[in-house]
């Protein structure tokens, strides 16, 4: 077999299954891949003559036959420098990682595709999700191209405009009275009687290794030279996750060598499990109260896979840090006059970026990467009507039994 | 010299400048290359390792010095097959190119890359542009980037997304009590003036050679063999003009041969001089009053161009289709149904390619591409507050002394 799952706790191998990605002892299931036999035909040359999306990694993604892929042009999304801000800012090169150009105007397009592949491998047929938002839409859009029936289930402050896009792609969208993980319960609650197959954050082997084409891809767009520090917006964290597998793994195929990036978490003020755990040099814990930031991909207060996310912070030399909701508006602005949309996520890499520079944490010769997840655009203030809302399973199933 | 100006109507040359495309017989100026010269170093091996964006095509486009290039990522989009709605219309294969994955969320980014790089290259600080929505948010991206003052005047029945979008990329931002032409003879009324370096379809070489840029993209998306049919939502209509004129210097530089694809406009019906032209077989002329549609790109009553536009798709063979409100909306839920975020103007090629196949004009072995120009969302109703209404530039230049 080309991939299995290991689990990231016990060390344990296991056939790779469309399942829940917690082993036994409470780990993690990672996908692991055999890379001699990657290597054959995932080439540095080969990759010049591949598909401009995130499937020219096909090797490096967990799906068997190519013809079962679903994809909407998802990646390879530009990397832009910002000359402009270099001169205002004492380093040596920053750049912008465009991830607002994906099919569903978010990085989630890839976690999506890959999920909803792997899916589509299995031969699912309905897909159910808990999302801040971005990767709601993203289900609904990848479920739709695949003939999939979805479930988007939302906090009910979810940003008005990434509800109506769920809806424009045929999903059924639920508010949820609550945050992430009650819109999560609700679907646990659910999946046996509805036949979901849950995309929620690594409930599932896909939206993890779709995450990692953006570490493959920079890596590429970087000529195999990777810049010194990557400031990442994080949430559930599956995308510093995946960065870090691709990094690890095209190390082991011999397609970079040296020091691997400095990996910084930004988070918001008012939910920062990770920059808590950072700043204490604590083991992770979730933050269980207080949770009082906006409606963004960033407010997961408690991340399936909080210690890896640490972890890998720590292992890189990288750090976390939560910015205000202040600091992230004036990055927006700041990035928008220089031509760049960005979600309040993006916007707070930008925000972290500066505090950074202020700190002295950034040195006058260090490369740096923004990952800007999503266009600014669709957090604007927007009013839903017709969306019904439900606290639980229970009230879900009462809005189902109305017809 | 690698490119200057031949006009469309007298023939005649003229040296490149940065000048209104207006030849004294009233021609257009297009630009045209020394395809020999080209030819040296733009071939289909070269392009293999060119920069993932349209400036690939650098050797084609009107940029001397390339440091002179304003690029946020634009052009490469994806081309998506979609084999649901293969299986429903009887043709042989339906593509549909995402534009909306530009850096500015539609094809416009283009253009204005391509107008603003040119600018750049003649040391233009200030620009102004009268738009329909998209080009002004797009040029106020680049300019943006590239450091100068965008000025953007669009119908004050503009979507508010886009408005915001202007004003999220720092241009002085103004909503005309008129149409777009309205909002075109203000800027030239204030041109001199205000030192404004005009934008405006046709008012500069940049624009049309950037949206020529799709036709060359289409071309090696499809190895080199054109689709049969394109379906092309037409406003001002450059990117027709620009897609022909790209398809003639590849078949000129030996890139493609045989057959041209047949170019279909669709417009909206309530504003629809093209298709009027083309249904009754008479020469082009403007819309004058019964201006009914929908504020979209596809509201030009008088484009500058038209005649142009329309021999382009006589000469293709092509044809012109206006659809109603009602079938843009339910074509954008049908795309929408299979993952593509589609605005009215990319959702009406949906329609017209419905309308072709019940009219028969489509063929069972017809290969058909679909122009999806913008995201749905950036559509969606918003209101915009405290943004300047003016009717024209001396009402524009009160509120300029309020200050």
């Amino acid at each position: 077999m080309r991939f299995w799952f290991t689990c990231n706790g016990c060390g344990k191998n296991k056939t790779f299954d469309l399942i829940e990605t917690k082993c036994e002892c409470g780990g993690t299931l990672g996908v692991e891949y055999d890379l001699d036999m990657v290597a054959h035909t995932f080439t540095k040359e080969s990759l010049k003559e591949r598909v401009p999306s995130m499937w020219r990694y096909k090797e490096l993604l967990p799906v068997e036959h190519m013809e079962n892929v679903i994809s909407l042009g998802e990646g390879w999304t530009p990397l832009v420098r910002l000359e402009e801000a270099e001169k205002e800012y004492p380093v040596k090169k920053l750049w912008v990682k465009r991830e607002e150009q994906n099919p569903t105007g978010s990085f989630k397009s890839r976690g999506s595709s890959a999920a909803v592949s792997v899916a589509n491998e299995y031969g699912v047929k309905k897909v159910a999700v808990n999302s801040n938002g971005n990767a709601a839409s993203a289900l609904a859009a990848y479920a739709g191209y695949a003939g999939m029936e979805a479930y988007a289930f939302v906090p009910k402050d979810c940003p008005g405009l990434i509800v109506e896009e769920c809806m424009l792609h045929g999903a059924h969208t639920f508010l949820v009275d609550g945050l992430i993980q009650d819109a999560g319960k609700l679907i646990q609650d659910g999946k046996k009687e509805q036949g979901w197959h849950n995309v929620g954050t690594l409930k599932e082997p896909g939206r993890a290794e779709g995450k990692k084409t953006m570490g493959l891809e920079l890596a590429e767009q970087f000529d195999w030279n990777l810049p010194d520090v990557i400031i990442y917006p994080t949430g559930g964290g599956s995308g510093v996750i995946g960065m870090w597998n691709a990094f690890l793994q095209l190390k082991e195929l011999g397609f970079i060598e040296g020091d691997l990036p400095k990996i910084v978490s930004v988070q918001e003020d008012g939910c920062q499990p990770i920059v808590t755990s950072i700043e204490t040099e604590s083991p992770f814990s979730a933050q269980t109260y207080g949770v009082v930031s906006n409606p963004t991909g960033m407010r997961v207060p408690s991340p399936p896979d909080g210690e890896l996310i640490t972890s890998i912070l720590r292992d890189s030399n990288g750090t976390a840090v939560a910015v205000t909701k202040e600091e992230i508006k004036d990055a927006q602005s700041y990035f928008g006059k220089y031509g760049v949309s960005s979600s309040p996520e993006g916007s707070a890499t930008m925000a972290g970026f500066k505090r950074l520079v202020e700190e002295g944490w950034l040195s006058e010769d260090d490369e740096v990467v923004l990952f800007n997840t999503s266009h600014a655009m669709k957090y604007l203030p927007y009013e839903v009507s017709n969306v019904p809302t439900v606290k639980n399973y229970q009230d879900w199933i009462a809005t189902q039994h109305v017809f």
